[in-house]
């Protein structure tokens, strides 16, 4: 684990949930970095994403400070704009930097004001016990129904020096408290234009948190943020332009593939990779119908090699293809070909469907070059147990 | 419960499922009826729906018997086309009728092939056994999960005289044994010209089976065909036409919703009605993924009264609104209003949505002319129980 440089760190309690976890975090950036985003499509828009959203642009890219909350969304509630700015501001101050360099994010209950002494008055206090190794307390703070922290790291040497990649991310089931949130941040000491970073942040959120799906809901908060801050000296040019952004591109994978297999209730990570589409869109299309399924991700739940569910999730996704020239294999065991059953030895298949991790490959064969590679979780009594009761 | 006049009606026991239940139904007009049938719209197709169209095709919309099985969907075989075909012949040959006119439908299992023989054994013993009252054998001889048998019925009186509407339908869990199937066999004594059929079929499938969901999953062998035999002799005419579409559209109606009702593991229908929308379309793609939404259907289990869950599943849809217009109503109770939380007595509230019929109403205010109502239910452990371990 090596953290990027010039980046400091706190995280604290501040009372906005009802456990006295950690609530609240900080990240900031010693010196403005260039920064890019994606943020939900969901029509309904919290309020720290109208804001950051609105920061971004009026910063030409730049960002020096990210602060988060979990317990409350700051969402579709009467004070959330003004809440939202209030926090941005009282960081500028503290940090002494410009309110539009300072990104919110929330992330909880939808529908419950927030209280904005109770984010204003930690941030001094954030500021104070800033620390350039604390990157560990924001990944915790930002953790709702989260089992575990999620954090990915990757260093890459250049003949210049190396720069450093560090991410962070939480959101288990898309859903808690009312409905949760992917929030992601990715921190670099790279030097790379804000320009730069916004493609290579849309690239690899198609790989990564586009290719994910727990339970199928979007968020009213999700946002991921790309920050380079430059600290290493070293420039992402055209040569270093492929390996650098393949690093962020392992992270941002790594993170979905942990928030996924710590899906609320999952027992297993599912990966399904679709290839002979006719682009890596359509692949990707079928392997979310797959993964969205609920007969799917119960068979897998059951260690039930039920490949006729996985065939007909593809028939209707949308994407057209010969249904006979279809290829199935779990864990690499080919259980469907040409459409049709395949002898096997059930019930070693099914011993190997106990695994915590779980492959679905589905071929067309002698079909075009378009592939795709999805992640996804078992659905379980845990997932209903844990969303049918939050608020009682 | 009035039946129509000049159909026939017998089930049996052929050895297709494991259990002794009847498997094998089978519905027959005195005279060739005519009729409308709408299809799975999956990719991948089983062998009875192949066939059952290109019959209803080359009949131009005639049908005299419906042969349905139980037990295994017929589906990605090697030798399904074949026997799709030979209990289509058998059929024919014992009622001395054309094979055009036989309308064969399968659900169970996928991928495990159907012995033609079980099929064609029991054609001659079903045709022995044809009665005029025996519609709700049928109706339980193509339950598969279904813990209720479900019909409906309607009589329309005109001066002319009257006609009977009569329908049956199966599908719990559109999953079940791989996943499963929804059949629905509308059957009429009253005279009604084939295109016409279509258009009222294709209208009430509208409001009814498409506007329907139990886990999002469609079936490879879903079928719901609309026979009109005039055994009644009441032409329905210009006049006639509107009151008999809606007594077609009724039952249609109380079929979709007595499946959404008996959804695997269901304690609780729910009835979703969105108004103020541009187009009836775009106001059922929004009630469409509010019932697909797990969070919504867990918060429903759980009777808690999580507006925010709905809001976020209507923002996502893809249909673009107000969200500072919305609001929306559970059991008739204002949760959100202008996009806003609501005062209420939540306890009060609870109690209300542990009832087993439960409505949600989503409102733009002063917006466009579309509505939907929508049927689902309620996403609890059991329906994990029974998808995680069929095949086991």
């Amino acid at each position: 684990m090596t953290l990027p440089l010039g980046y400091r760190y706190a995280a604290l309690y501040a009372g906005i949930r009802k456990d006295s976890r950690d609530d609240v975090g900080l990240i900031c950036s010693d010196q403005p970095a260039a920064a890019a985003a994606v943020f939900t499509t969901n029509v309904v828009q919290a309020a720290p994403v109208t804001l950051a959203r609105k920061h971004l642009r009026a910063s030409g890219g730049k960002v020096a400070a990210i602060l988060v909350n979990a317990g409350n969304a700051n969402c579709a509630t009467r004070t959330g704009d003004a809440v939202a700015l209030a926090s941005a501001k009282a960081v500028a101050k503290a940090l002494k930097t410009k309110t539009k360099y300072v990104l919110p994010a929330s992330t909880g209950v939808i529908g419950v004001e927030l209280d904005r002494k109770l984010l204003t008055n930690a941030v001094p206090k954030l500021v104070t016990a800033l620390s350039p190794i604390n990157f560990e307390g924001v990944a915790k703070a930002m953790m709702t129904t989260d089992l575990r922290m999620k954090t990915a790291f990757e260093v890459v040497n250049f003949r210049g020096g190396s720069v450093r990649v560090a991410g962070m991310t939480k959101g288990s089931g898309m859903i808690h408290p009312n409905m949760a949130t992917t929030l992601g941040f990715v921190l670099t000491d790279a030097v790379v234009p804000s320009k730069v970073l916004g493609r290579i942040l849309s690239a690899a959120t198609a790989r990564s948190y586009n290719s994910l799906s727990v339970d199928g809901d979007m968020s009213t908060n999700d946002v991921v943020a790309l920050l380079a801050n430059g600290a290493s000296k070293v420039k992402i040019g055209r040569k270093e332009l492929t390996p650098f952004a393949e690093a962020v591109t392992r992270v941002m994978e790594s993170l979905a593939e942990q928030i996924a297999a710590d899906g609320e209730g999952a027992r297993k990570l599912i990966i399904i990779r679709t290839t002979g589409f006719r682009t890596d869109e359509e692949a990707r299309q079928v392997a979310r119908s797959i993964a969205n399924s609920a007969l799917v991700k119960t068979a897998i739940a059951g260690s039930d090699p039920n490949w006729g569910r996985i065939l007909a999730a593809a028939g209707y996704s949308g994407v057209q293809f010969d249904p006979r020239k279809v290829t199935v294999l779990l864990q690499d065991v080919r259980v469907c070909q040409g459409g049709l059953a395949v002898d096997m030895d059930e019930a070693a298949l099914k011993t190997k469907l106990d695994a915590n991790r779980v492959t679905i490959d589905l071929r067309v064969e002698k079909g075009g070059p378009g592939s795709a590679r999805f992640f996804t979780c078992d659905l379980t009594e845990g997932y209903i147990e844990i969303n049918g009761s939050y608020r009682t």
